[in-house]
């Protein structure tokens, strides 16, 4: 039995690795990408299909990883909720990553042509939903709810931000439309990372149903009895 | 050990169930989110908010309905994938219900102002991805391979789709300012729509995995001997 614990214990701090090394790889992505927009560049596109590439690597070996330990293992209670989060993490990680993908897409059209404006709110909502994928994926990692849901307040800002970006580029395209397209290539940038955001707080949601098995999910359907 | 698979097939029937359920749910929303923007009315919310409590209630449930099954039963190999699919499936279709409600919200901007362009391409988009919603679905159930790579081929059209409406919209918004608006809306559903067929389109990817045990997911990273 005490065997048993030790294995386990070695196999779930194998997954938390592998699920921060994901994410480091995801928030790169990230961060790239928006300063690709910034600088006005298109060259790092080798190093984007690199890292999409390890992150697929990563989800494949991540869920074989659960697949593995439950087959194995037979983990009861909390390793359980926490090995099914750890898999839902990783199909959001890996999501996030696709995402980027489309933010890359949207930035191709913007450097082709002068840029419309001095970016601040977009760099804004990137820095904020990268922090959100670092800090759901720590607080995962440390079982940390406080932090799980400091996210989930986060990203009511990101959506803010997102509603903001919408207001001011509909400005910009109704003053002059030969803005139109870029305007367009912004908002889409704007929703991508709002749904970056989306994921983050999927993440954090499941953190704090894994560790205290209460679903912060849908407050309205929760089961009474909880203070929230 | 009879016994134990007998309640194992009841419990996974009972999951099977809940997800067609959840499912149908999902897909009766869809239709009604574009019946709404097309009759011109804002009238179903009350429906809307039921039916996304439905949703929420049944994403509990069948999480609840995994993990007690995993706990109590310790399924293996085929079993244990169908289980971890399941609650994949899940975390999508409520997710589908979501990016409904978020449609809605473009829907009511767009009936407080007079029609821009009759609607083609949307209405197909949205018939596509409410299609490919069920058939993940149904792929799952009947664990049939062949419906759930149809279900991803289906994605490359909502994807064309989502291209021309966006090159349509930009056409108009460009010739009269006045359409700014309404067809930022209605880009933004067919973004909507667009993430709903990509999680239709997740759906089958894992149902792919969770009945052969081979990752469609990522082609390139895939392991070696495998036909596709």
């Amino acid at each position: 039995m005490a065997n048993h614990e030790t294995q386990l214990d070695k196999e779930l701090g194998a997954l938390k690795k592998n699920l921060i090394h994901m994410a480091m790889v995801v928030e790169q992505m990230i961060d790239q990408a928006i300063t690709q927009l910034i600088n006005r560049n298109e060259e790092f596109t080798a190093e984007l299909v690199r890292e999409e590439q390890e992150i697929n690597r990563l989800q494949i070996h991540i869920d074989e990883l659960a697949l593995t330990i439950l087959a194995t293992l037979q983990p009861v209670a909390a390793d359980l909720r926490l090995i099914l989060a750890a898999t839902k993490i990783n199909s959001d990680l890996e999501r996030i990553g696709d995402l980027v993908v489309n933010i890359t897409e949207n930035v191709r059209v913007l450097v082709q042509q002068p840029p419309l404006k001095p970016l601040i709110d977009i760099p804004r909502m990137a820095e904020l939903v990268r922090r959100m994928v670092r800090e759901s994926v720590e607080s995962f990692i440390a079982g940390d709810i406080d932090l799980a849901r400091r996210v989930i307040l986060t990203d009511d800002k990101v959506d803010a931000l997102k509603d903001q970006v919408l207001r001011e580029l509909l400005t910009y395209m109704t003053a002059d439309h030969s803005t139109i397209e870029r305007a367009m290539a912004l908002v889409l940038i704007s929703r991508h990372l709002e749904r970056i955001g989306d994921h983050a707080n999927n993440i954090a949601e499941d953190v704090i149903y894994a560790v205290c098995g209460q679903d912060v999910r849908h407050p309205l359907t929760q089961r009474e009895g909880h203070e929230e």
